[in-house]
């Protein structure tokens, strides 16, 4: 008999399996699978980057003929239509797979409870809802795509005790230590895409890509640029062949220096304060990103949080101290009454290599 | 025989028992005593409110007459000199004490090495140095006074994400939760003193009390105030006779209103800028404070971190942004390059409900 705290404990490698995809597979979720008989792991599969293969036909492929009677632990609800690779749940029907458990359901109109009915239908068990909030977590960004045509977005302030991000001569390097910023490049690895306003890419010229961990897939970089006066021979306009770039304008900007680049140009619906992120976002996930990384600056920051659309906040908070003429983290956001400022609940906080990094959620 | 490992847990039982006194004994130090004989406790002592009875002659009259041979463990070295007292060494060798085990020697010229001296001329076996860095952080008040005319500084900034400690309207309550701002008073209870500026004084009317954990002696209350420009018939002046204020003004100043309160009247040198902090800390310091909890505003907190007389800073960051137009938790201290910015080292970082609460030192 598999008792509740035994799948649990399986559904855990299933998650931990499919973590490793997260950055690499949109616009297809990252799904961990385990196969399981007797207590002994017979194949393990994870989606492989830009979405395919996906992870039960790895994990099959190592279990073959072991896999008849035996359970397999899914992530993600196994798909059930055919598109470019075959249903995943015929392939577990047919490997003779006596068990399939489901962290949870997918949201996508195709696949929603058909994995689950054809498992059935063909006589396998099928149990729902183990660690299903931690799934739900790991692919809110593919949910929130799917149902809310926005990618999941995860904001990083980096800054002083005070609040701040540079002195008021623009000097910013370092606030914080080697290992936070190596912990940058980790939480850029594992987003589909780095975004960041006009104002960032201009005056830091950045760059944007992964240079740690062995990067295999670099995050599409997106900037944020209504009139698109960053320059086109930075850092990002140079390497838009090799790493894809995606500037979001308003209408009517002038895009002829940024087409020369092979960077996407991406016309968004915008305002006098910058382009509709709202628009932005809906375009980003139409193209398949799942999840967002967003660096700032100060303006993209500010407005992302009043417009309730940070699904993770990470701040790291540096021992240092500017003062009042420092450059804050955030733009203006309008706030009066403390009542209506955005709140975010703490999840995790530790210090590390002598700065404090934290996590927050929306409250 | 005695390990150091053993020294060192008795040791750290008088500390805890030390701590007790922590903001209640100046301008003595709070000291922990322990007796010790065949591994059991026989008398525990700590410095008592107004800094007397010591340590030592309460444990020793627990202890009785089974003091005799055996161990006294003391956070400080013992006092040697005739104060309003009999010397505490002279009363370890009457009651047949051992062996005196000594954290950290006393920097009190009429002290310092002659405790110690005392105790061996009379047979006693001395052993120093035991938890001496746990010691010198807790009698570094006290220290601090006697060697550099001033109190220990601990700072608080209690902020939003982005290091705000009000909106643009004021409104500041609450940022941080139920728990943080409890643990505030805790803090306050710990000191010999809360400081504030005139700033504060005037937009806040605090009474500046502790209002938890039963507390039977209150801290000073300090003002930083040049021109007296705190209204003497707010909170602070109202409760003026019951528990000490003390306001530290420029020469000149009026103090009419304020001499009525029965506040005590500092006047220290200063400049355009407000009163001179290492004058106004001098003045504090030989008035007997030997800790000084600072709770703001902006402007004293950014000139205690400038001046570089903060010897303990305690950020509670709360998850709330409210942005560019809030209040900053400091006001301007001309930094323009980074390596000119105060350095503090990450001591300790919690999550407390809900907060983030960390204790910096200067790196």
């Amino acid at each position: 008999m598999q008792t509740v705290a035994a799948d649990q404990r399986w559904m855990r490698l299933a998650l931990a399996l499919g973590a490793r995809g997260a950055g690499t597979t949109w616009p297809n979720p990252f799904v961990g699978c385990v196969i399981v008989k007797n207590g002994i792991v017979l194949g393990r599969g994870w989606t492989q980057i830009g979405g395919r293969p996906h992870a039960e036909p790895i994990a099959l492929a190592q279990a073959a003929q072991q896999a008849h009677g035996a359970t397999a632990y899914v992530t993600l609800e196994p798909c059930a239509h055919h598109g470019q690779t075959p249903p995943c749940a015929e392939a577990l029907i047919k490997a003779g797979i006596a068990r399939v458990v489901v962290a949870t359901t997918d949201p996508d109109p195709r696949v929603s409870g058909r994995g689950i009915s054809m498992l059935r239908a063909a006589g396998v068990e099928v149990t729902t809802d183990i660690c299903k909030s931690e799934a739900d977590h790991q692919h809110a960004g593919f949910f929130k795509r799917i149902q809310e045509n926005r990618p999941f977005v995860t904001l990083k302030l980096a800054t002083t005790l005070d609040g701040k991000i540079a002195t008021r001569t623009g000097d910013s390097q370092w606030i914080t230590g080697p290992n936070s910023r190596k912990y940058v490049h980790l939480l850029r690895s594992t987003h589909d895409a780095v975004m960041v306003g006009r104002a960032t890419s201009t005056a830091d010229d950045p760059s944007l890509t992964v240079r740690e961990f062995g990067a295999i897939k670099q995050p599409v970089r997106i900037v944020l640029d209504r009139q698109l006066q960053s320059s086109p021979t930075g850092n990002l306009g140079q390497t838009a062949q090799e790493i894809p770039v995606w500037m979001c304008h308003a209408q009517g900007a002038q895009t002829q220096g940024w087409a020369k680049t092979g960077a996407e140009l991406i016309a968004c619906a915008s305002g006098p304060a910058g382009v509709d992120l709202g628009d932005a976002l809906g375009k980003i996930a139409a193209r398949g990103i799942t999840r967002v990384f967003c660096e700032g600056g100060g303006t993209l920051a500010a407005s992302l949080l009043r417009h309730g659309v940070v699904d993770q906040l990470i701040t790291i908070t540096a021992g240092v101290a500017i003062g009042a003429e420092g450059i804050g983290a955030l733009g203006t956001m309008e706030v009066c009454a403390l009542a209506d400022a955005p709140r975010m609940k703490l999840v995790q906080s530790k210090s590390f290599g002598g700065d404090i990094i934290s996590t927050w959620h929306p409250a």
